[in-house]
This record gives C-alpha cells, structure tokens and sequence, in this order.
C-alpha cells in the first residue's frame, strides 16, 4: 500500500530531522568551539542524504498512487500536506539548490564580518548574489505552484497567506501606527512625568533566574519531562516535540529580558509539545507555519505575559526568587516600555511592525525587480524617516545589515513576525469573546482554560489547515488588524 | 577510482557516526526524560540506515578492486582496516541489527528503572532476551569470522584478542590476586594503626571541583578547543575526535572520586583528540579498540593520577582550588586506598581485576549456553564468595544488575577493562626503562615526554595493527600478567 510507503518515508526522514534538529541545539548550547568543522560537514551531509530522500522520483508515484486508495480523512489531510511539501521540496533543481546554498553561506559569513563594521559597500557585491538567486528562486516556485513569485516565497513559510490579502491589513496597522507612536509616547512621557521610573537593576544570580524562569515556564504550561532550559549566545526554541530545547541569556545586572524571553520560547515550545503526536512524522504533524508559530510566542509573551492582570499573579514569584519588594506600578512601566529604535530584535511591539513592513514592502520590490540591492540603503532610510522618524542611512549595520534573514536568502520571511503578533492578538479577543473572566484567571496563574483553547484550536491542528483557514476556524473571521490595533489602544492609548 | 568511492562512503558514513555519538552524548546529559522514546526510535533508524550503507554489497566489490590500484601503503593500511569492519559489519543481518537495537534500547531503559529498586525477577526477561539475541549474534559472527562464537564477540572490541591467549593471563593475575589482596589490605591495616587516616571530608562547591578538574584536564594535555567536561549520572568519554564530551559528578562532600574520574576521561579524551587526522572518516584513523582505550585512560588515572609522584606536583593545585592544607601522606592513604567491595565502578585497581574476571568467566558460560539468565544471581554469588569475600544473593542491583554492559548487550567487553589495566603498566613500565627519570617530571606537572611516547607508539597509530601488535610494537613483548603485579606489589605490597 503506497500510503504506508509514505508512512515509512516519513519515519526514516524524522531520524534525519530528529538528528538535525538536536545536532543544531548542541551546537548552539554544547559543542566546543574547534568542533565546528566536523558538525557543520557532518549536518550537510545528513541534510543532503534527507534531502535526496525526501525529493525521491519515486514519491510523486506513491503520493498518486495513495490517493486513489481508501483513506480516513486524517490520512487523507496527511497526504494533501506531503503533496504540498513534496511540491515546495522538487520545484528547484538540485544544481540550484547547492548553488544558492553555496551563495549563501558565503555572504552570511561575510555578513557576519561586515555588519560589525558598517561596510555596507564590501557587503552589496555579495547580497546582491542572493537577492539575484532569490529571484530565479521566486520565478521558479512560482511556475510550479502557480502563485506569484513572492507569493511563492511566502508559501514555505505561511502556507495560503497571499501579499494581496496581507498588504491592506499591513496598510491599515501602518496608517494607524504612524500616528499611535507618538501617541503611545507621550501618554508614556505625561505617566512617568506622574511617577518616576524605579530602576530595575540590582544583582541577580544566574541560579535564582534560572530557578525564576523555570517557574514560570511551568506554571505556563511547559512540560518538564518534555523539555528543557539552557543557555545559548540567541535564544532559540529547538530540538523536539519529545524534549523541547529552549535556551536563554542572563545578565545578572537585569532580569527583565531573559524572563521576557523565556515566556516568548515557552510560546513556541507549547505548540511544539502539544502537537498532534500521532502525526508527528508526517507534515501534518508540525506546526503550520512560522505565523501560526510566532502567533503562539508572541500570545505567551505578549497577551498573557505583558497583561497586568498576569504581573498581579507573578510579581510576588518574582520577588521570591529575586528577593526585591516591587508593586505592579513599578514593573508595568518596564514591561510596557516603548521606544523608537534602529533595531527590530530590540524593539517593543507598538513599533515592531513598523520594522516588519518597512521589510514587507522593500522586500516586494526587490522580488518584482522594482528596487535593485545597490539602492536599498536609501529606500531603507526613506520609510525609516517616514514611519519612525529615524536615519539610518549613515549606519547601514543598524539599517539594512542587521538582520541575517537576507543574507540568508530568507525572503518572505519577515512578514510572519507581524503576522504573528496579529494573530495573537485576535486569538486573545476571540478568547475574551468566550470567556470574559478569563482576566481574572491570569491573575491567579491560572492557564488551564487558556490552554485549553489553544490545545483545541491551534495546538491540535497541526498543520491541518492554511494559515488564512487556520485563524478563520479558531476566531470566526479571517486576520484583521482590529485586533492588534485595539490591544495596542489598551496597553499604551493612556 | 574504487579507493575514491571508499573514501567518499567514509565521509558520509562519518556524518551518520557523528550524528549517532553527539546524540548519545545528549540523552545522557541534556535529554528530558520524556524525549527517550522518540530518540530511541530515532537513533535506532539512523543506525539502521548507516548499517544498510556500511554493508552494502557493492562495497566488497570496491574493495576487491581497490586491491588491485596503486595505493600507498597508508591506503593500503586504511582498506585492510575498511575490510575487517566490513566483514564484521556485514555478519549480521539489518533486520537483526534493528531489532536488537530496540531490545537493546528497551532494557537498558528498563534496567535504570529496576536496578534502583534491585527487582532483578522484573529484570530478568528483558535481559533474558538480550542474551538470547546476543547468543545468536555470536553464532553468526563466528561462523563468517571463524572465530569461536566468544571470541567473534570480542574481535569487535579487541581485535586480534582470542580467550584462548587472554584466558592464562586472566588466570595468572587471578592467583596472584586471591592472595595479594589480603595481603595488601593487612599491610594498608599497619599503616593506618601506625598513622590514622585524616578524612577528606569537607564541602566542596561544584563550581570549584570543576575548576580543579578542568586545571588538571589542561595540564595532562586535555585540548579545551576540542572537547569540555559536563555532567552525566554515569562518567564516561563521548563525542567525536574534534569535540571529545567528558563528564563527571559530584558529590559536594568529597572531590577525589570526581577529580579521579576526570583523569580516567581525560586518557580516553587524549586518545581521540590525537588520533591522525587525515584518516578521522576511516577505520584506520579510530581508535583501535576498547582495551586500547582503557589503556589510555588507566594510564593517566591509575600510572599518573595515583603516583605520589604526580601528587607532589598537583597537591598544592588542589590547595589553590578547594582551600586545604594536605600533605602527601594525608592524601596518599585515599588515593591508594583498598577494599573489598560489590561495585565494579567503586573498586580500587587491586580488587578490581577480580570483578572482571568473575564478568569473563560468567559470559563465556553464558554464550556458550553453560549458564542461564535466570542463574546468573547464584553464580555471580559463588564466584563473588570465591574471589573477594563477599556475598551479592540478596542485593541484585549491587551484583549481576550493576553494570548496563549486560542490558546494552556488549557482552565480550569487560576483559578490555582489565586488558587495558595490565596494557597501562606493560606501557609505563617501557617508559620508566626507556626514561628512568620520568618520575621527575610527573613531580613537576611535566607531561609532555610522557604523552609523546604515547602519540608516537599509541595515539598517532590508530587502528595500524591488532591490538596484541600494538603491544607488541609499543613495549616490545606481548602483553602479560608481570608489570601489572609488580606494578601492584610496589603501590599496595608493603
């Protein structure tokens, strides 16, 4: 039977991934410094081998072949997921993929060297390689999936998210945006007028914050016999759904961000650790996508863990372990902080989505040839200027050099983030909608209904269905940014 | 080119390897306990797929015409080597290498649940069936090897390696032992009524073992840029050649143990990280056995690391670190400590050759089918009476369920322990007549003369020759019972 062919496939391209994935964190976390050579010919090794078998002639015949035999309707959701990875996995050439490969460790490397330095003139020669591939890359996907060429780039990450159904959305959150910073700012501005800033910083060992995050990991929903918390130089969330690896970095002059960052991967390590697991060597049984995922950190980190009604519950925790005595008004005002800035991964998320559609928009009109790679520092500077009021044209290292995702040849990657926060928070909405004493439930450190809606709509679902059809089943209508726009309105509107 | 293909197939064989042992490493480390399963399936699956291309049929026609190029003789050394592995390889069946993976797996899961609770008659079906299997491993690898069916056992481990030599030896030190033992322990009797023993007990952070550890590690010649030191419940040496994985545990009330551990690990590291680089993706650049390894290790634990000449040099270290003030005659009572005891892994290298031979002697009943699982408690009893005095009928978990050797079906491994003890001072006992001032230079922290004997006649070798031509080659004479004796009469007879 061709399906349990493919059932097979699938276990044997898992050890691959399983291999991969824990090979990646302890890399990060573990691997001595000298041992960089061997793991990296060792993981493309096994990349190419799962690559060459996931790719096989022969699966197209087999995927035919199963359709016409007598599915569930699990197994048949499970072949129309194979098809669509097979289909995004065999519509680039062999040769091609280990060029852009090749192009592409290069100019990571070299971006690695030169952000630091600023060079953004020894760095063009070598993005413009990429961009160059990314667009052969673009029209390639497109043909086959028959999409348009940054739509096709958008479907490996968020599979039936289209830029046509983004752009209004993203255009709306743009519009309200560029005057609600300033707004935001000011209503900070007039509070701290009221009530000086406390000063968060003191002495925190690494034992008692790691202690601290593992607390409130758990009482998140983390599941301890199925992952893990270390340290790593960027935090990440890896391994398995089995065992779940989430890393963090301390600061023992600060506690803030390693906690925020530790309820973020805890977001992400939820949906791995609630996956539907008896799918879970077949695409339908991985996380939808990278939206739905970042929908699911920024939920734990930004709905549930910036919510004063969740510092009611966790502050005495926190004090605690770190043994200082401090009321909601004096933490909120950190947690809440908002400030322009040249740097997305440090941004807060009333400005972030201005980053992500400054990057929405550019990367667009790099993909349709509308803006070549030599002209992007000045496009950059443009839309910084018009949406946050600041140049980077005399720093390209905190301009358009500052994110690996380009380098890397991600392109369509960026929008997921804002995508993500959107989702998160219209999730939160239709949660309230349901359940409208759910507040009261965060200020007790009570997850379970929360939960529980999360396990039901999102977690279980696998990848089930698109991104577009997963928000419409688990909030009743498709993504807006009403949502988003009411929660910033709340938070930071005074 | 035939030899090319080889060599290509040892690169991707290589990855698979690294895969597999950085894997290992992990789960005993860094897995949650829940990620077992998926794990399990998932290393097994890769082992499996390795296999498959380790053993392929084409690879006897490559090397039969590999045979017939111009090679070097360095090639020539690494097909001789590639052949061997082959045939060991392709002995066994896949389906049987996978099944016994998962038999393996499940009772050695199974044994660290039981042996905590000493439930040997829960244990015993799961070991039961490993030995059944590892009954029919030996008869299949004896009939391609035409070897006897234990000594096709442990061809694997220690090539070359018959019982039939090893057997007198064994025999030999087993004579010698039954009376010097008690001698040994009247003589440590007179000098503790002469001089009573100071304890070592005191608090010592896990912080400042680690420290110590690594400053010892270093000195011995431990290469920090490829490899660390972590923890693991059992201490054992991992990893790959350019990332060799040490660990260790602590006790807070006691650093010997630990830091003599460390020492044990960093031989087995000194081994992998100097073995030839250009041959790391071929059986002739591995290791060339297990006795070999613990040779290695022994070496520096039980030669270097208990010679009251190298606790001149490393006492006034062990003072920096951990803040006492110890003579030599405070610390040499515990370094050179004897007792009877029912725990290999706790024995002193006086009683400890007496529980490897109680473990030779009762695996070759068992392959050759003289003995039964279920009466492995009762012989291990009478010999354990025999030997050292002691009785284990009543605490199973501290007799036959001591060691995951057994559950991990590595049966026709432990002679290696105590090959590689005598191995160790066959080595030394070259080195102290070919340098007879090298006590000099242990006093000193000088390991430099030491471990070019050692990379010259050991490490630089790697699978060269047999394991009694290493020897042979090494110290000029096979491998017997006497230095280990004098070695023993000199440290423990008074």
């Amino acid at each position: 039977m061709s399906f349990q062919k493919l059932d097979a496939l699938g276990h044997r391209l898992e050890a691959f991934s399983h291999a991969l994935s824990i090979l990646g964190v302890d890399e990060a976390v573990s691997m001595a410094a000298g041992g960089g050579e061997a793991r990296a010919e060792s993981m493309s090794l096994l990349a190419g081998m799962q690559h060459r078998e996931a790719s096989a002639p022969e699966i197209g015949d087999w995927i035919d072949a199963a359709e016409q035999e007598d599915l569930s309707d699990d197994q048949k959701a499970a072949l129309r997921e194979l098809k669509r990875q097979y289909l995004n996995l065999t519509c680039l050439p062999v040769e091609f993929v280990e060029k852009q490969m090749r192009t592409r460790m290069r100019s990571e490397q070299l971006w690695r060297d030169l952000r630091p330095r600023n060079d953004w003139k020894a760095f063009e020669p070598a993005l413009d390689g990429v961009i160059q591939m990314v667009r052969e890359e673009a029209a390639m996907r497109a043909e086959v999936l028959k999409l348009d060429p940054y739509d096709a780039m958008l479907e490996q990450y968020d599979p039936g998210t289209r830029a046509a159904d983004i752009a209004p959305v993203f255009d709306d959150l743009k519009q309200f945006l560029v005057d609600f910073v300033p707004r935001a700012l000011s209503v900070q501005e007039e509070n701290l007028a009221k009530r000086p800033k406390k000063p968060l910083s003191g002495s925190y060992s690494i034992e008692k914050q790691r202690e601290l995050g593992l607390t409130l990991m758990q009482a998140v929903g983390f599941d301890l016999t199925h992952g893990s918390l270390s340290v790593s130089h960027h935090p990440f969330c890896g391994g398995v759904p089995t065992d779940v690896r989430i890393t963090t970095r301390y600061k023992t002059s600060e506690f803030l961000s390693s906690l925020m960052g530790v309820l973020h991967e805890t977001g992400h390590a939820l949906y791995e650790q609630n996956l539907p697991k008896e799918w879970a060597h077949w695409p339908l049984g991985k996380a939808r996508g990278m939206a739905a995922h970042e929908s699911q950190s920024l939920f734990v980190e930004k709905q549930i863990g910036r919510n004063p009604a969740f510092w009611q519950w966790a502050l005495p925790i926190v004090e605690t372990h770190l043994g200082e005595d401090w009321s909601i008004d004096d933490i909120l005002p950190h947690v809440h902080h908002v400030e322009r800035g040249l740097i997305r991964v440090d941004a807060d998320e009333v400005t972030y989505p201005l980053h992500i559609i400054l990057r929405f928009e550019l990367e667009q009109d790099l993909i349709a040839g509308r803006l070549e790679t030599k002209d992007i520092p000045e496009a950059w500077d443009a839309r910084m200027q018009a949406y946050l009021g600041l140049s980077t044209i005399d720093s390209p290292g905190d301009g358009p050099m500052q994110d690996v995702h380009w380098p890397a040849s991600l392109i369509g990657y960026f929008p997921s983030y804002s995508l993500g926060a959107m989702m998160a928070a219209q999730q939160w909405a239709t949660i309230v909608d349901q359940m409208p004493d759910i507040g009261t439930d965060l200020s007790k450190g009570n997850f379970e209904r929360v939960n529980d809606w999360r396990r039901q709509n999102i977690w279980s679902q696998g990848s089930r269905w698109s991104t577009p059809e997963l928000m419409q089943r688990a909030t009743g209508s498709a993504l807006d940014a009403s949502h988003f726009k009411r929660h910033l309105e709340a938070r930071y509107g005074g």
